[in-house]
């Protein structure tokens, strides 16, 4: 257990689970083991990722992987393509990244410009390869408990839980939010571990009455501060994925997190801040997922 | 609403979920279909149904299924392999069929005999021609809400309460019981429906507590009579997906199912009994699975 007491204000009694010191932890792991694997193979895990147009959010994310898979002793490769790429081109791209040995694991970030089938092109992944494990070979692998790569965000909350909670068979889970990069994945993986699993959602009419029963809150909402004190049991484990961006009022820029983290933290046992929760968890699975790809292809299977 | 009222003995105050009926109207529905769809194309969906070894009751599901497919207009061949059928005489047989352009759909009967992967087996079937909608590609286009085929026994139970409730956004629905075959799709189909979803199994400490917040509760567990009347919301809509066969002491077979009906039909406000409610309609499913199919390789699309 990795977890670090907090000294917050009074007031707090919630343990702060140090997102920022795990993944750091998770890298190392990863970079020792990228070198025994070499020292077996004698392959380099090799990463491709593919930005498409100059949305700014995305050449930071993009390059900030490149960086790290770079750190971890692995290859990295940058495709950044113009915004006028086409969806032949673009899809020419992956067939030839699939096709290529050097070439590990394959990432297209997301958002897509306007025009290109996000879908078709995550799809056209090939499977092993496919790292993000947003493609429907891996999204069914997981609904149906095969072994198969996962997305990352929701990889990094259960690595955390995993190790904060040990087993977590007949825990009862409740996620808001459900999109298929972070909520339902994690619903899936959450429900194999033997939780007892509630998806919540926009529709869902008494939001704060299901999350008071969750011995597992896990939000992923993108609505920053939706869950408020009232909404926690006491004791629960909570992990915000949620980040958005603010303005204070002296004119600084902010992450918020999905969770009111100062009154959360006086009922929460554990807990995850934003930023230092889970966001630094999602590269550092994404370099243990190219890792694991590698050695699929390599080794025949999963680790 | 096809829902007919039930006259049963006093204290029933639910609605009785007619499932026989229901099916034998979309079996009706797909012959109809299965014309148009021979106007059109001067083609006829083919289903083809493997079954190896001689357990008696996949013999009978076999042969129902084999009937109620030439029933409703379309092509029926049957495969019934020896127990000793070896792993890649199986594949071989589906690597065969998923060539052949007469056959729309294929099903491979489960249980396996022991020694067959029924996995690598279910995986091997083209996915355009899965109508169980058990391989990894359909369960993947399920779960991150692509069109797909999904399986025959949780459409049957979406059908039924499509058919009952209507639009279901913001319901609260409670599935008990998470397999492969039933309760994890059907999990994912509410989900989709925009119903806030709770999965409970073996695991759950207090199953009956959950099940009391559903609007939509769905019994899947083959544990007979779990669900009491003290596990029930006055008013709420139970699908029981449930078979057990037992003895009664006058020495007769009986069918019963998930939920203890005498006693939940008293509060809740619509039921499917056993049988005659969800049985019937996996057949059906099957029959519109295998016309969806053929929609979908000779339209290129599903209906
Ligand atoms: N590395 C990281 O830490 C990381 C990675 C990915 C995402 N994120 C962050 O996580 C958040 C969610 O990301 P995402 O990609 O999953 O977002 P998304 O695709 O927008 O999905 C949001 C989900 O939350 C639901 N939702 C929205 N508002 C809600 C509300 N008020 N109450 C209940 N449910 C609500 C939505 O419901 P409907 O579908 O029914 O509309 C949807 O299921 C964002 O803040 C994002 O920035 C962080
Ligand atoms: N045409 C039809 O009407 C049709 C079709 C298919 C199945 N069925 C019937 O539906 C039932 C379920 O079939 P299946 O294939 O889904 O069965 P299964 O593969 O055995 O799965 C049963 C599920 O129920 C859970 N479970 C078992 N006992 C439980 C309990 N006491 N409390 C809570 N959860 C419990 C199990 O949990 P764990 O996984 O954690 O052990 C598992 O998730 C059977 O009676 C079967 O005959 C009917």
């Amino acid at each position: 257990m990795s977890s670090t007491s907090t000294s917050l204000s009074s007031g707090h009694s919630a343990q702060l689970i140090d997102g920022k010191a795990f993944a750091a932890t998770l890298r190392n792991r990863v970079r020792e083991e990228v070198q025994a694997f070499h020292a077996r193979h004698a392959v380099t895990p090799g990463l491709a990722v593919v930005l498409v147009g100059n949305d700014p959010a995305s050449e930071v994310y993009v390059r900030n992987k490149a960086i790290q898979t770079h750190h971890a002793g692995m290859r990295s490769f940058m495709h950044m393509l113009p915004e006028t790429t086409s969806e032949e081109e673009l899809l020419g791209l992956v067939d030839r990244l699939n096709k290529d040995p050097e070439i590990h694991g394959i990432l297209v970030q997301l958002p897509l410009p306007a025009g290109l089938d996000a879908r078709r092109v995550t799809n056209a992944i090939a499977p092993e390869k496919d790292v993000d494990g947003l493609g429907e070979v891996n999204a069914g692998r997981l609904a149906v408990n095969l072994p198969g790569i996962v997305p990352c965000t929701p990889l990094g909350c259960l690595l955390l839980l995993r190790d904060q909670l040990g087993d977590m068979t007949g825990l009862h889970a409740v996620v808001i939010g459900c999109s298929n990069l972070v909520g339902k994945p994690l619903a899936l993986m959450l429900l194999a571990e033997g939780c007892t699993v509630s998806i919540a959602h926009i529709h869902t009419r008494d939001p704060a009455a299901i999350a008071r029963e969750a011995d597992i809150l896990v939000v992923a909402t993108g609505c920053r501060e939706l869950v408020r004190k009232d909404w926690v049991k006491p004791g629960a484990t909570v992990i915000d994925v949620g980040i958005t961006r603010t303005t204070t009022p002296d004119g600084k820029s902010r992450l918020v997190g999905d969770v009111a983290f100062d009154e959360v933290a006086t009922v929460a046992g554990r807990i995850t801040p934003v930023p230092g929760g889970v966001g630094p968890m999602t590269i550092a699975c994404l370099l243990s997922n190219t890792l694991a790809a590698a050695r699929l292809q390599i080794e025949g299977k999963l680790p």
